[in-house]
């Protein structure tokens, strides 16, 4: 059984063969049993009775790109010219670059963009600090800053080779929030300097994402940062991850019919994610939720396998102190936020929660528990994959979130902020939509990051954190 | 006497006045008598007996535009609706933005360019670390670095009212060298502090340009820079002007006839670019360079006013250890180079060089002295403004010579890569064109930034600084 295709995955090859009837068929056949998925099927070259095809497959993983290969390869008549990576090619050169807004021809354009015009717009800044907004990129510019320690389900491969991800970070934040991102790979892992080096580059910055920093250090660094600076500090790590788990609670709970009040949870992964998405629960009105970890259930008293986030969550969670395996304290639970690593959980542990269980099996590529496994226990399920219905996926929180917090100029991304996001994004999904395959919305659904925008900027208004008014916004 | 009127104070005035005969003709003239050149001139709108228009009109300075408004205001019947400073419209919301260099629309789009196919990218720079240069934007990406302490002739603004000269530096890198810059504004003026944050942000850039960083910490910060990053670090204020200085010093020394051994320079302000210019000098050959600052010349010796910088400058310079005010030492000089403030030499000292005067009077806005004043002693004038010939403009040199060094993954840009700069600029002009009003191409030459770019590169290679071949150059 191979994985599911993806174009995380494909491949272009360039084949060589007889150009006579069957030939296409016989080669396509063989890739589709070989498991890869075709795409486009281009002509480079015929002649000579023989004819050069670039044929794109989508492979399950990077093994089996080579499988699909080799089988190609061996086919009587065929032979492989090239292959390429068509994910590598993608990357050549990065994926972002800088572009200037307006021309630079004349001297009319130097003298009014550079020297001597720009003197009054620098003094202007120097006069009232806060121009600096208005007549800066500060206004629409956030760094996407990373220390390389926690990149995808990679872990710690350095800042450099984080740079891709926090590239296409950038992407997302300029696609779906028409953010302005720059990515900031940083050679240290000493929080105490992560924290000076981050405020050290801060007066150019609109807002500071956090990215890919391993717990507990992110929370130090993310805390200090905050208190700090005078701009946003976000890891969207943890509170990405938050404000769409919550998002995807609030439309599960209509389905179920439950008060947010009345359920329980249970967490296994106490983790950066883990702990911010309990934070966000608790805000949101969850009374009962307990968090696993390997060692099983915190509670207040427990000694083992601490650390400063555990112990903040053994006081502030786990209200009955139950004790025990995940498998045991799920008894009762109405949903489980899985936020570790593949199998966690078993289906068995499933079938002893409160009816209309809701899993969210959030392990990234491989859940907690697949969806076929859960299936006869669950009513609503949700994973972070693109391949199964309700994609718990940040790229519906962060674009959005920034561009809030931008366009009211807001010193900080607070809770209530981040409460508004998840309200926003599980409005998208209307009543009329509402299904246990639809609790979240897609990720190019356009319409979410002007919601989650719009949301955010009203809260950060109500909380005191704007900086500008709505009178004071000006176009550029 | 208004001083020249430039975009770099033009304004929009819009007026409203009767629609009859002769009314523009009577608002046009008392601007132009006010001394403001007008450019564009549009209808807004007309209609019962009245019209709006708007007028752009470039004025001397901050003032001189005040003035022209109140004069056009103190016009009967004419009624002046609103002016807008096209300076500061043009700076609104910044100068630069981030741009995704394909499109992020599809499924596919986001498995390719972000997970899940981003992470095999991620690996294949874990695994052979090089691969950062051509698989991310490290490639063609490097920060315009400043603490806001020496912008323009401003001073010490502080880093956010730098912001508008780095967004205008960027620019300039992008336009002329397709070089993707983009601005760091430091919160700190401890040169420790500023090397371990760049330090610190490295990973992702492919070289860093210091910016208007004050005297003598400048000196400091670039050698520590410099010895201890693998990229090129380049502080534009010293190397720049360097450069341009000796590329216009090539083609006045072919003018008049002189060797560049065998002249005697004299240099005025010996801070950053003072420095880098007499280094730069010698390098190219000059044996007899005498340094002046406010105490005057500066001999081996001297114990008065001196730091570290004019400590080397002591010892290598002024061969025959001539002391005395600059309107002394400059008897017998071939080229008077100015690098301090208007009104430095009068013209009764330029009287007394040597035959085919030389003077770059490079003070700006106000030169050392006004080239009118200056012309009755000096064979070829150079200048920082554009509004006289031979203007000396560091934009000749730093988008090629980053340029140059991205292309061949240069780890540093050296004393020869700056020569091979200086005389890739000198050679632009060819001797059919050379004129004593014609030493030095104009910003605009498009051919300027490809062909410093290849002498750079040529350089790096000669010297072993170049860490790509030719062959290895895959286009993105």
């Amino acid at each position: 059984m191979h994985k599911t295709p993806s174009d995380g995955y494909s491949l272009t090859l360039r084949l060589r063969f007889a150009n006579r009837p069957g030939m296409l068929g016989r080669v396509t056949s063989t890739i589709g049993e070989a498991g890869g998925d075709i795409g486009a099927v281009d002509i480079v070259e015929a002649g000579g009775g023989q004819i050069i095809r670039d044929i794109t497959v989508a492979a399950g993983d990077e093994t089996h790109g080579e499988e699909i290969v080799a089988t190609v390869a061996k086919l009587p008549d065929v032979t492989v010219v090239n292959v390429s990576d068509r994910v590598f090619l993608r990357h050549l050169g990065g994926k972002i670059e800088i572009r200037n807004k307006r021309p630079l021809q004349t001297r009319a354009d130097l003298s009014m963009a550079y020297t001597p015009g720009v003197a009054r717009v620098c003094m202007a800044i120097h006069n009232d600090p806060q121009k600096v907004f208005n007549l800066t990129i500060k206004r629409n510019t956030i760094a996407v800053v990373t220390d390389g320690t926690a990149v995808l389900g990679l872990g710690d491969i350095g800042p450099a080779a984080a740079l891709p991800v926090m590239e296409g970070k950038a992407m997302l934040f300029k696609e779906f929030g028409g953010v302005d991102a720059f990515p900031i790979c940083l050679d240290t892992k000493d929080p105490d300097e992560i924290v000076r080096t981050v405020k050290a580059i801060a007066p150019g910055l609109g807002g500071i994402n956090l990215e890919d920093i391993s717990a507990p250090r992110c929370f130090e660094i993310e805390d200090r940062l905050k208190s700090e600076l005078d701009i946003p500090v976000f890891h969207d790590d943890q509170h990405g991850t938050a404000v769409v788990v919550l998002a995807a609670l609030i439309n599960a709970l209509k389905i179920v019919e439950k008060r947010i009040e009345d359920i329980k949870v249970v967490v296994s992964g106490v983790g950066a994610a883990g702990v911010a998405c309990s934070k966000i629960l608790i805000n949101a009105g969850v009374k009962n939720i307990i968090g696993c970890d390997r060692a099983g259930a915190i509670y207040s008293g427990r000694t083992e396998h601490m650390n400063t986030a555990k112990q903040w969550y053994a006081e502030n969670t786990n209200p009955e102190g139950l004790r025990g395996k995940l498998g045991e304290v799920i008894a009762g639970a109405d949903l489980y936020l899985g936020l570790s690593g593949p199998g966690t959980i078993e289906a068995d542990a499933l079938s002893r929660m409160n009816r209309d269980a809701i899993v969210f099996a959030l392990a990234n590529p491989t859940p907690e528990i697949m969806p076929e496994d859960a299936a006869p226990y669950v009513r609503v399920m949700a994973t972070g994959r693109s391949d199964y219905p309700n994609q718990i996926n940040n790229v519906l929180c962060f674009p959005g979130i920034f561009r809030g917090a931008l366009d009211c100029r807001a010193s900080d991304i607070n809770e209530e902020m981040k409460l508004a996001a998840a309200y926003a994004i599980a409005a998208i999904v209307s009543d009329d939509e509402l299904s246990t395959d639809y609790i979240i919305p897609s990720v190019f659904n356009r319409r979410v990051a002007p919601a989650v925008a719009a949301g955010v900027e009203d809260a950060a208004r109500r909380t005191g954190v704007a900086r500008r008014g709505k009178e004071n916004w000006q176009e550029s």
